[in-house]
């Protein structure tokens, strides 16, 4: 890709102790090469392509630690439902006529609204995933993607078996943007016997587990009654946490849960607008982090949250942080920032590569208009970025070293293409095509 | 101002049992003339100007009932701080230098951000309001203005007059735009024989009372040390109630609390994102519409808030009462834009000509853009537009039947005039200009 040159930035690197910085960026193929005032690139850098970000804001590009992309194509169509109607009488119906057509389509749609609001990454669970892992390629987005596997269901040793393929088939792929985890969906649809086959899978093979666990109390009860433990003890006690794993919710723990995961290194995907919104709780966002667990933030599908923009998981993490304690220093605009970024690479396992404007690190990176009426003016950096800036004020979205996005214009998807087949498709998937 | 058409919307109206429709609407001046599908317009309609909705959706323009425009300047100045540095660390020192210019250009700051994110009018309560009215009149503005009053402290007296003055010299300037209010400060910073005073002079001038009210545990506690009475019940037996009242915040409400608002009138102004991050609390929006209470949206300064986005309020305003419920389907789509809409006309006393997309009413409208990744499909147009739009999607702003911001460009204010005389002023007050 050769070498390109972001001039001129105000650049929040999210390295630990570093201030806001003014200079250039200088990217050689996927990796940050240097960052810094003058100087700091070196002499001989000629870039094929300058970004001049003419003092607006650069950022690592954020990290969406749990999604369900395709479910983009049923944005709105179960909402202000209770969850189990929302489920079996709208959601599962549905996704039972989805094709693996839909499935690419439904994630171009995701990954167009991911970038354009200053996504670079995402941790997926779905079905069809060799389809997802298409569109990631083709897009040239970084993703985590992991086949979702109802244990309990008549197929979860075909799932189990996608799931492998798609490590065999894509591991690595699209330059090594793309990595596969296994999805055991959750402790409440995945038998014992099943999650301890995972595992074995796992280790095998040197895979990641991507599960969501403590939703709901509905799932707490359900498996303390089956189990006689806490959903977090009882995958602790299966192996589940003897892999990396990435737990996506985490709203019911108590501190014996908090203390496992800790322990175990557990990655935690913080979903507060789906949790919130679908009426399962908040998570205990300070609590896990007092007790040195990483979290990230997760947009969850858009069936239930509606849009992928992380700026509102940041914002939202940060006021139920002050709220819930009742203390608005409790949780401040970097470490809400930090949620996304660090956090959110952290949770991948991907803390010394992602997340951070950092030499050697990959050069994920987006600029921020700033030269806007709610983003003017400028006391705290942080807190303009974190409190003001929405998804729509990202003007450029540089992923791998390749710029993507700019000014409006996507450089690696058609969107008018995938708009009009996501229209189409998602019409005729609820039988209005 | 003549005549405008409004072609091809498909028309959110907010009128109770109206389902969304795809017309016309056509403008006389500055009201609503006819709305509908082919036909509703009359044939000898010939308007000045067409604004070509496309299919995009068309909604009222939305009502900020709460809101301190000139502390824009302060955005992002005090954030992450306990409450009581907040005030006298940082904004009281910072309020204490703003000149009557300041305000005027702070003002604009607000106007700009509020016009481009889709809202029409709003209640403000600050100082120098004159000076807050003419930036009004400027911008073709809608607004409620209040001058704060802080009966206690040594200018109370003069702080009144001028209140009485602003009446004398804004009520109904632009065109009908402008509505003057006493703006009563709080019960904590205006003892009793001060409202009583603002009070009459209410009654004998015909103005509305704009006070903030149960915004914390610590205003309860301190109102019920005094005077043996909640908050509200205080208010209501010194006659405040007696004139139509607007009570902004109400977070902290016994069941007794809310009987009287509902028998008393008084509209309420929500500030969930405020309230949420400065860790005061969580209204009980639920129980309020239950007795029948008038709720509007407010976003409260942007030196708590950050930006005065509605689409965030409304967002925010449904996720909690979803999310502290438990239930999903305690609060919907077309409620929450309610919110932002007629139930913002109501709290301002204005049901039978704001807030709605009707034959009479004032033609304060907006389009908002769907052609867009994050409002792609369009499964439910209330839940798109409450729950997925952003301020940002908004294309054009029409009120009083006057286009007054269409397509990234402000038709009234000089935007880049506005940001200069904004950054400008607010790193002289912080002491970096």
């Amino acid at each position: 890709m050769g070498d390109l040159l972001i001039r001129e930035g105000t650049i929040l690197s999210m390295v630990a102790g570093e201030e806001p910085l003014r200079g250039d960026i200088a990217v050689r193929d996927d990796r940050i090469l240097a960052v810094g005032v003058a100087g700091a690139v070196p002499a001989d850098f000629r870039p094929s392509r300058t970004v001049e970000a003419g003092g607006h804001l650069v950022l690592p590009g954020l990290i969406n630690t749990h999604s369900h992309a395709a479910m983009n194509l049923l944005r709105g169509y179960a909402d202000d439902l209770p969850l189990m109607p929302w489920l079996t009488e709208r959601i599962f119906p549905v996704e039972a006529r989805l094709t693996g057509d839909d499935v690419y389509w439904g994630t171009g749609l995701a990954i167009l609204e991911m970038i354009a609001s200053g996504t670079t990454c995402f941790a997926d669970m779905y079905f069809f995933m060799d389809r997802v892992a298409q569109m990631v390629e083709d897009a040239g987005m970084r993703a985590f993607l992991s086949r979702g596997l109802i244990g309990g269901a008549p197929n979860g040793a075909e799932a189990l078996a996608e799931g492998l393929a798609l490590a065999e088939a894509w591991q690595g792929r699209g330059d090594g943007r793309i990595t596969v985890m296994l999805g055991p969906h959750a402790p409440y649809t995945c038998p014992p016997a099943y999650l301890e086959r995972v595992v074995a899978a796992a280790q095998e093979l040197g895979l990641g587990i991507h599960i969501h666990l403590a939703e709901t109390a509905g799932e707490g009860e359900e498996i303390r009654r089956l189990y006689g433990r806490s959903p977090v003890a009882h995958l602790e006690r299966l192996g589940v946490f003897d892999v990396p794993a990435l737990a996506a919710h985490c709203v019911h723990l108590d501190a014996a849960d908090i203390g496992i995961l800790a322990e175990k290194g557990v990655g935690v995907a913080h979903n507060p607008v789906s949790n919130l919104k679908l009426g399962s709780g908040i998570a205990p966002l300070l609590a896990l982090r007092r007790a040195g667990v990483a979290v990230g933030l997760g947009s969850d599908g858009a069936a239930s949250t509606n849009t992928l923009d992380l700026f509102q998981e940041i914002k939202l993490a940060a006021w139920l942080a002050k709220g819930t304690s009742g203390d608005p220093a409790a949780f401040g605009a970097r470490q809400a920032l930090e949620l996304a970024t660090v956090g959110g690479a952290a949770v991948l396992g991907r803390a010394g590569e992602l997340g951070q404007v950092r030499p050697g690190f990959l050069a994920d990176l987006i600029v921020l208009s700033t030269d806007r009426p709610h983003l003017t003016p400028a006391h705290d950096l942080y807190s303009l970025a974190a409190y003001a800036a929405t998804g729509g004020d990202v003007e450029t979205v540089i992923i791998a070293g390749r710029v993507v996005y700019s000014g409006g214009e996507y450089h690696t998807l058609d969107r008018e293409r995938i708009l009009r087949e996501g229209r189409t498709r998602a019409a005729a998937l609820v039988g209005n095509g």
